[in-house]
């Protein structure tokens, strides 16, 4: 397929088109019914590793709804496995030990190690329609960190906050590894065919701007240029709960930069420079308000994004299991309709 | 004791003294050896309902550290108890099952059903040294919400957030119910012997700021206008996570606002106003570090609270349960240094 030419790349690359892209965070998950019954027969570890189940569960949403893009089915943990961790998901990643040294890490060789996720990219995008885009992604290092440190998930992380301010060297070391096999990793999924990858980083938030600009910055910065320079790819990077940190967010140098939902874009743009695509950000619990109430906040975000250079639709973090699924249906038609509105408006 | 004579009381006042008053959040707690063999015989919940025992542990920290206040030994959600919420803490707290209208409460009537936290109070007002602050607290509204409608903790509350905007009115109600209630808790420990009451919004973070605005500001507003009008004592307000919301928290009115540590405090100050009181706001996570960049890091929170009309100093966060005491000690001590250096720098 030429380059750039879905709407998801086209915004990457600065473009406004006739209409916003919209995808969401999580789109392939436990809120959909036709995932819950194929995940009654397949644990979620078995389903990232076997690439026709992962190709499957991707284009799930895709079948119902008209979104711009598909993002591999997969968890920012799974390539950690090919890097010497033992883990296991209960739901949510547990380790067997935490690792607190960059030799207890090997380097990320994908096509060694993850081959099922290249698989499965392969898969996606030989059955993904042409004007879909198809999104690879990884954990961002101090997020990747945050859980080898710590062990399992934590709603603040102190262990492996403590760990990067008590030993500062060895914790350098563990980012440079997690840094160059995520880099490697987006790579080769990008060679695979996902059409733009994404960076997660769903910790930054738990730290202070010197803190995040002196340990997290640099290696983020080093992998968002080493992709784009090996795969001419978009990168787009999200730091959750990174309100504080937009301006150093903004130095990652990312091509399109995920906002949480707390940030209204028209401030996240002020602080990010008029010149960056942003991604994002209704809030997920929107989709559990009256139909009047989330059509508003739908609008408020469009109008939101209107100030950035460019702009990709999406939720301001992963969609809840619990929503129903006729609201994402609602929420696509009325982006696009809302979008084609301001698109109209604004050629006036 | 006459109004307004501890440093903290005179902060909280808007008066800047010889130095910068000091207090830790959680700083009665498990960080603690002497704490954690009291609580070998004793369980969490029983501690907080024997004014004895609670007293004891809201004075230990004061008998190590040169801190300028002591915070009641207690918990958030201590009241809810006498409201007809039955829960339990496994460490945090869990309910017996969750709570989803205001029918299932009923308003707290303090010396009824909360005479302990009360007594408590009288005890360590009676023991506290006379330039000593006594600090009284409750949970905001909005945080004790999260915890009724989800039944625990969680790290985004999403069932809770959902349950605001499904439901929006059998939401307001509680809410209501819960700032009634807490206004009554806030005035009733000041009667007790509070010079300082402070409310804590553990969770106001998750919220995009025009669903503050609508759910939140209200009920929190006014709590902060009747404590203070009933008892003319200070409000400190502390949203946890509230990068995005700074000027609504502002517009709460409370006489100081606490800031947490992911926020520099000359951001925070450009945010909020500088005829703004602020507390805060180290990372606990910088108590991990060498000392010398301990010292660094205190130096920097000083400094940065000098736009503001006034400073507490504090962390930015509760203190977290492995810090090394002596660590602490350092602490205090390098406030009352670096605070006296700067106003001696001031005065120049």
């Amino acid at each position: 397929m030429p380059d750039g030419r879905t709407l998801v790349e086209r915004a990457c690359r600065g473009e406004r088109a006739e209409r916003l892209p919209v995808w969401i965070m999580r789109q392939a998950g436990r809120y959909l019914p036709e995932y819950r019954k194929l995940r009654e027969s397949v644990d979620f570890k078995t389903a990232t590793k076997t690439p026709e189940i992962a190709a499957r569960i991707t284009l799930q949403p895709l079948e119902r709804f008209e979104l711009d893009a598909a993002i591999i089915f997969s968890d920012i943990m799974t390539p950690l496995e090919g890097m010497g961790v033992k883990l296991d998901f209960d739901p949510g990643p547990v380790l067997e030990k935490p690792v607190r040294s960059a030799s207890e890490l090997t380097l990320l060789d994908p096509e060694e190690s993850a081959p099922f996720v290249l698989e499965a990219l392969r898969h996606v995008r030989a059955e993904l329609a042409a004007d879909k885009a198809l999104i690879g992604f990884a954990g961002a290092p101090f997020t990747l960190f945050c859980y080898l440190v710590q062990g399992q998930g934590s709603k603040d992380f102190m262990e492996a906050r403590a760990f990067l301010r008590a030993e500062p060297a060895a914790a350098g070391r563990m980012l440079d590894v997690l840094g160059t096999s995520m880099s490697r990793y987006l790579t080769s999924q990008a060679d695979a065919g996902a059409d733009v990858v994404m960076l997660f980083d769903s910790w930054a938030g738990l730290l202070s701007p010197d803190v995040y600009r002196r340990f997290v910055l640099p290696v983020t910065r080093r992998i968002v240029g080493e992709v784009r320079a090996a795969s001419r790819k978009p990168v787009i990077y999200f730091a959750n709960g990174a309100a504080s940190l937009l301006s150093d967010v903004r130095d990652v140098g990312a091509d399109v930069v995920g906002v949480d939902w707390t940030v209204p874009l028209p401030r996240a743009v002020e602080r990010l420079g008029s010149d960056v695509v942003v991604q994002g950000n209704l809030d997920p619990a929107a989709l559990f308000a009256p139909e009047a109430e989330l059509e508003q906040a739908i609008g408020q975000v469009v109008s939101g994004g209107a100030a950035a250079r460019a702009h990709i639709f999406n939720l301001g973090h992963g969609i809840h299991h619990a929503t129903n699924p006729d609201r994402v249906a609602f929420l696509v038609d009325r982006v696009g309709e809302a979008s084609t509105v301001s698109a109209v408006e604004a050629s006036r």
